[in-house]
């Protein structure tokens, strides 16, 4: 559709649709119902942030305490193009806390994880690539693709169980790599947005084979693992969560894991766009190529970072007594997100509403077909706003207090009784 | 040299020479030179942020009062995909202040002008087109066009009288239109970094003259005119700076202007990454192409941009109050670089040091033959850091006090007359 307006200044391939974003028009609606009938009667689960039990944006104490004891100098000056060098210090033990693997580890900052995989997706995929993501996926992964003159395509995340789809995974990867003799395939994990699903460590290990097996055979071939860890303190006990970093590592020298850091979750630091690519080279050489690129992409593409966020989060890490209180914080919103999402999920299996399989994470996707006629009567005769995707339903409970989430299911269960 | 490197894991398109950014280099000499020495005795030319008369960083109160009068929960969520509407509304004073132009004005927030110039030359040139840009220019200019896959080309700005080089301009604008059908053609002014030149009204009277006869000539062609006003509100008095925004208006169809506004030396939000691109489009087609095509761009390569930055732009320009101590506290920084930089041309006149006409800015500039050397033997002999670009020396009024600015030139002229 796109393809057929003509363009007037833009060059024909930058003719886009005007925004008409279909979870900012729901989110809207929700606004405008609680401004009517007051934020008790009505479910809001269109926010994709972290939010209070009264429906208010969650900012970490321990967070913006450090920010406002930034000097104002600090806020207004320019960091270093890569970042400055106590947020790429620090921002190693953010990522990888206590499973930090072996290899030789780079970071570059980015604004967010979206420029994280933009930078991912620029400087390891070729123009007119095809990008591996999972089907149930952020949907902007295709746009960061398409601005950046890339595909994605997709495998099946789950088996007929529920678990990881091997064999659907697999022979993507394979396929891509004869044609592209590369790979760049995004793993979002753990707690995907937006189903909530974890890749086990089990699973990692059987990737790892598969990884090393590939990449032995096909010296000439390049595989590019980037997982995007947006909201990895959101899973497990956020170390446990990270085990598997020691397991994604020791493979040939065409294998190269990424992650996608973000600050915005982890931090509650949203709009302050504060991120990371990180690299775990298994050479130096990889190491240093990957800082000179995506430094390179930085200043060809936003030139800087944001050096307050940058500043509060090599503050927090550095010191044992911040970092503490930021973890308990943390850890206290993070029971919260887990209490949440259990009493959903616990209504849900009462009820009889069939989910993707969910361990953590903001949010609990609904397999279903009319999905848009759902979320209209939902919004509609319900006072419940949520989210369509291509695949079902997006449920978030890090917007939904206990109460709430608890009440979800069986709406949600009538509605798609009711249409589908 | 690049392109001789072999690629390991990024394609072979993205492998980058490491960091070793000259200025970066000579302001550590600088910075390490005023711990030794103390700052007095040293010229500190290196730094693009204006300084105050200690070399300290300076802040605006106006500003940063401001953005810490914001709650956290304001700096936490994020800006819209385009930027938050208040900042997009408030952002058209931030440009043009009373010489709005007429024509369909649209906006898009971006991280600091180099986003807006990223956002124009990703939409508005085809992919190995060469970009129009002064053969005196801001490096990154190069930069953000091989990131994305075009080229920058130059005209000689100035001609033998020291003003706009018309007929260097008008045969390479013509040249590309020729081949390519479009053009993106930058135009860094007023107060142009490197030089300090300003495009005069009547020049830009002449320019859209040029533009409205070819584009009247040639209604297949497209004239995109990119004015990067980074420096503007350190021109003349701000106000009368923005003259020329009235002029470059009402021309054909198949012209454009687009405007890459900064808040980082306007504001001092160097390190906030804060800016937009703007439009004003003949027709409202056409501002509304260009809000669709940057805000995709924006949702694919760095998502939205920095809340708080946004949000303290639009509290202070909608407010009276606010708005006359900012453009106060403005006006006295602007008056304070004028007064450096009459120090350094009287002086340069007394001495015969020639330099490229500087009318307003943070940077002069000095053509030469041999700079590195010139470079570094004033670094070496004279405590005085300065920078090396292609075509000669830079120097900033930006960061260097009056006393200081006085003496510089001697310095220079010594050294030119010793390695030239």
């Amino acid at each position: 559709m796109e393809e057929l307006m003509s363009n007037r200044m833009v060059i024909s391939s930058s003719v886009r649709e005007a925004g008409n974003d279909p979870i900012f028009h729901i989110a809207e609606l929700a606004k405008k119902r609680i401004a009517e009938v007051g934020h008790e009667p009505v479910i809001n689960s269109t926010i994709g942030s972290l939010m209070d039990d009264d429906g208010n944006l969650v900012a970490f104490d321990s967070v913006y305490s450090t920010f406002r004891n930034l000097k104002d100098t600090e806020i207004a000056a320019y960091a270093s193009i890569a970042g400055i060098p106590e947020f790429l210090e620090n921002v190693v033990y953010a990522c990888f806390k206590h499973h930090k693997p072996d290899g030789y580890i780079e970071a570059v900052a980015t604004p967010g994880g979206t420029g994280a995989v933009r930078n991912a997706i620029a400087n390891y995929s070729e123009i007119g690539d095809e990008v591996l993501v999972q089907d149930w996926h952020w949907a902007p992964y295709g746009t960061i693709a398409q601005e950046n003159r890339r595909k994605i395509t997709t495998f099946e995340l789950f088996d007929e169980n529920g678990n990881f789809n091997f064999k659907s995974y697999e022979n993507k990867v394979l396929e891509l790599l004869e044609k592209q003799k590369r790979i760049l395939t995004i793993l979002n994990t753990p707690a995907h947005n937006p189903t909530g699903y974890n890749i086990s460590d089990d699973e990692w290990k059987q990737l790892v084979e598969f990884y090393t097996k590939t990449a032995n055979e096909h010296p000439d071939w390049r595989i590019i693992v980037l997982c995007d860890i947006a909201y990895i303190d959101f899973a497990g006990k956020g170390e446990s969560a990270r085990q598997f970093m020691e397991i994604l590592s020791g493979m040939p020298e065409n294998v190269l894991p990424l992650y996608a850091y973000s600050a915005s979750k982890a931090m509650t630091m949203y709009g302050l766009r504060n991120g990371a690519l990180l690299c775990v080279a298994p050479t130096q050489e990889i190491a240093d190529e990957f800082k000179a690129s995506c430094s390179f992409s930085n200043r060809g593409t936003w030139s800087n970072g944001t050096r307050s966020a940058q500043a509060t989060l090599a503050k927090i890490i550095s010191n044992d007594q911040l970092r503490e209180a930021y973890e308990a914080e943390q850890a206290d919103w993070r029971n919260t997100l887990q209490t949440r999402a259990k009493a959903f999920m616990d209504s849900a299996k009462e009820v009889g509403l069939k989910t993707c399989t969910y361990r953590d994470g903001f949010f609990i996707s609904i397999p279903c077909e009319n999905r848009e006629a759902i979320r209209d009567y939902l919004a509609d005769q319900k006072n419940f706003f949520i989210v369509a995707l291509k695949k079902g339903l997006r449920f978030a409970p890090c917007a939904v207090n206990e109460e709430k989430c608890g009440r979800a299911p069986a709406l949600i269960k009538a509605a798609i009784d009711k249409f589908d």
